[in-house]
């Protein structure tokens, strides 16, 4: 029986620009899995940032189109910070991602480095389970223009800038007022960042699963402001009426606002798959991560 | 242009036992209204424990199966418990609910006293918002049994008794081990729900539309437990590892548990519809009741 | 060099009622303490249930009043638990405690089993930090006479029935009236009890040297209540205005309540005395019972 | 009979520069109240900005030295921002403070427009309650050398800068190392701060009285991090680890950070002043200000 996955991507985490370029212990890893793959009867390439900084011979170097357009897997290896990185990146092309964690368990990377060929084996073969996580679009208006536009798999954040005070939004969803805020900021977080920036700002996890979306204000001057849960084919729209903020798209790509600028966020029409082990489940992997087998006494 | 609605049941807040039934005002308001229905062309009758009250005369008296099945709309004079008691009792038969508030304005019961005339008679010809509710169906199993089964339309709540100390619960979810959880109690609520007391125990809002359920910890032991929304469809179950604990069905119901017992909750085949007057805004509501326009400062 | 402290109570924990009294392992090791303390010098006594549970031979036993009478030490083998009883009731008699732990560190009991005589040495010989804790007197009022009365270390609870429903309070400090509260019940507790149960309902840690209480509503029904720190040489008084409820001293004590009680709380004017060893902080033993060293990532 | 107070400085809002200076209402305020002062047998002078604005002849115009080394009390017209900026400015040299609020009641600013007369008089005879508040003296240590130092009422902050991600902080109490917190910030707070930044993120109240600080993490990554309350004779340094972050003195002194800077926050030996007409009650003030009367149903 042979791998129902003919063409798959390599991908690591990119280090910060160290000399000699990535970490043995990445190029080792990178190497055996390219030659498990192999002998698995796939076709191994290799993104093209890995293949620099990994120093690959003799397999080809691709892009994101390219991986997006030629393969039908995407093996990731990182943390989750990577993996939600080429999910959003590989989501219009469709192409799945599975995820090798390097350190420590990651939510969506879940196969240890010391499991990678009895895990991958029978997930090359068809058995696995599909996870898939809805990505926001966020657009920036001004003036009746779009000036910025980004995918999110993680969060739209509307924060306060350097300066002392919170700022003012104004809140809308599907046409409809919902409140003025005065707060550090505003997150909107899908299911996967309900995980991250929100439950730290005090928010609800949402499964997977839900179609939907929840909106946490940080530090709200209002004391009865609590999250907000909301099905997510809707448009949420915050207009910011005063102070200095900007807008983050899953912490990486940073508009700053203007006062009056409005951030719409609505359902990307495209979704990250990953694909984990027969018998995976998200409540293993939240009780792990949130350390809930340990009460305080 | 005619009332779309033929055959409208009026139902008023049971108050408790006093010498002389109802109060004098409830009466003359269902008086009122019946009058003016009449006069719009509806047959109107009352719910029977309404009609005893409220000593109504030339009215049929019906119970919640005869409104059922005779009644194409229910009319209800009181406050958000009475109307969501109703609406549980007419959900299997599909009949809406209209909700007139007596006091304070409600999150379901949004026509004031002074505007029914105005308001109602748009509603009549089919100018509405429909406002569909999940309920959840609950069952108590014990040793392979159902002992105890109730239709809950705001939580299912287990709950610690009255000595002191926690109690030790074990949770799934569609047959995944979640948790198990140290704590006074375990909220499982609607989006209905969610304004009442999970709100209160720190859970978020769900908007209506939001198909999902929120389970909130009571005073949980482990400091990082928080709300988890999932989705609806699937089933969750609570057993009881140890401790005296209660589950309670919308706060009326109540069921002791022993260990070991299972509470099962999932999604009923039925759902309760309310219809509200042309424009309104389930965050106008929210903004209402929650003080959202009164900051601190 | 000799011990400091002549006289020393050896108590352990009391195990339920098991056939064959306490664990062998409790008893060696209250054996070999024994031992150790008479070698260095110290007349050793048990506290008679340990006596009894132990069954020793060669040694006195003396209930807790004769050892507060008798004794300048009392080494208790234990958890948390066993340690702030024996804190409590040895209290009036100021004689100070050191805590063994069995299993877990605990808050208070912070010397392992395996490094007993190397710790407990320089301890005897009055190399030791002091840790006083304060007390709560707690006193249930009804139509103007005391009908219970009991010292707590945690916390004073106000804790709803087992029926569903919240409890009405009334709380004054100092004769000024603060709020009345709907809620699940209402935790007064002291920096000892700020670990315990008022963390779980939403409280914030207090610094054992602080000379004040905080006051935890459960499960409010206004949003906008919030933890109230209090300087602690006043009173606290907490009356039931409707609902079912008890008063819970340590969730140990128990009194029903009527409705119309008073439970009134102010400071003890005796205090516990624990002894740690030289070097002993807090934060190191907060940080670890908290598991602050480990993140979500 | 005279009042107890000679020589009084009356302090008015600085608005944002408008052309023409103050609002006539406050110049009439103003002008009415040192009047009423003038007739009691006080001495007026004017704070000179308050001065400038509002326009004042007749009376002298002294700055803040000036007035705290001829006046025995000042009174303020304005809002608690005003109030706390004098109160902090004229610590240093024990001016007691009265606050006559302009728009909406204050926390320290109690005194309604149109009650000063009655109001005043009684406490100008010596009838009011004293409110004494501890004040904070924040420096900021850069290797080993001071190169910033305010005095704040409500807070000391550590703020990340406008670039997303967290700061990474560790704090030390008088040496003793509590926690790396890695957050959006770090708010110390006294009890008079306690109802402002630090209530919104999540920290408990502190009543007046109380010696102690309240130490609030802004979204903290590791869930069990928790408000912690200090006693407040000692020291607590926060340390800049990692990240762009400033602090922030009452929201109005900033100084950006250094990573390895040392914020070292302190009791200033000096501490505002407030009165208060006889029975004012800071719960009263708290129930008004936090809408405790108003629930959700």
């Amino acid at each position: 029986m042979k791998s129902k996955f003919r063409h798959i991507a390599l991908i690591g985490k990119h280090q910060p620009p160290v000399a000699g370029g990535m970490q043995p212990s990445s190029r080792q890893v990178l190497d055996k899995l390219a030659n498990f793959l192999h002998a698995e009867g796939c076709e191994v390439v290799f993104e093209q940032e890995t293949h620099a900084n990994a120093g690959m011979q003799g397999y080809a170097a691709l892009d994101v189109a390219q991986i997006g357009r030629d393969c039908d897997l995407a093996v990731v290896v990182g943390g989750d910070g990577t993996m939600l990185g080429y999910g959003r990146k590989l989501a219009p092309y469709g192409v799945p991602l599975i995820g090798i964690n390097q350190g420590r368990l990651g939510f969506i990377t879940d196969i240890p480095l010391n499991q990678i060929e009895e895990v991958l084996r029978p997930m090359l073969r068809g058995k696995y389970e599909v996870d898939d996580r809805s990505l926001m679009l966020g657009k920036v208006w001004r003036d009746g223009h779009c000036v910025f536009e980004a995918l999110a798999m993680n969060d739209v954040v509307v924060n306060r800038g350097s300066t002392a005070g919170m700022v003012e939004l104004r809140v809308e969803v599907d046409g409809h007022f919902v409140a003025r805020q005065r707060a550090d900021g505003l997150i909107i977080a899908t299911p996967t960042g309900s995980t991250a920036y929100a439950l730290s700002a005090g928010g609800p996890l949402l499964h997977p699963s839900l179609p939907g979306w929840v909106m946490v204000p940080i530090a709200p001057h209002t004391l009865s402001n609590r999250p907000l849960v909301l099905a997510d084919p809707g448009e949420i729209v915050i207009e910011l009426v005063a102070g200095d903020a900007s807008a983050n798209f899953d912490m990486q790509s940073l508009a700053s606002l203007l006062v009056r600028d409005r951030i719409a966020v609505r359902r990307s029409e495209h979704h990250a798959r990953f694909l984990h082990p027969v018998g995976w489940s998200y409540f293993d992997t939240l009780r792990e991560k949130l350390h809930w087998n340990e009460g305080v006494a």
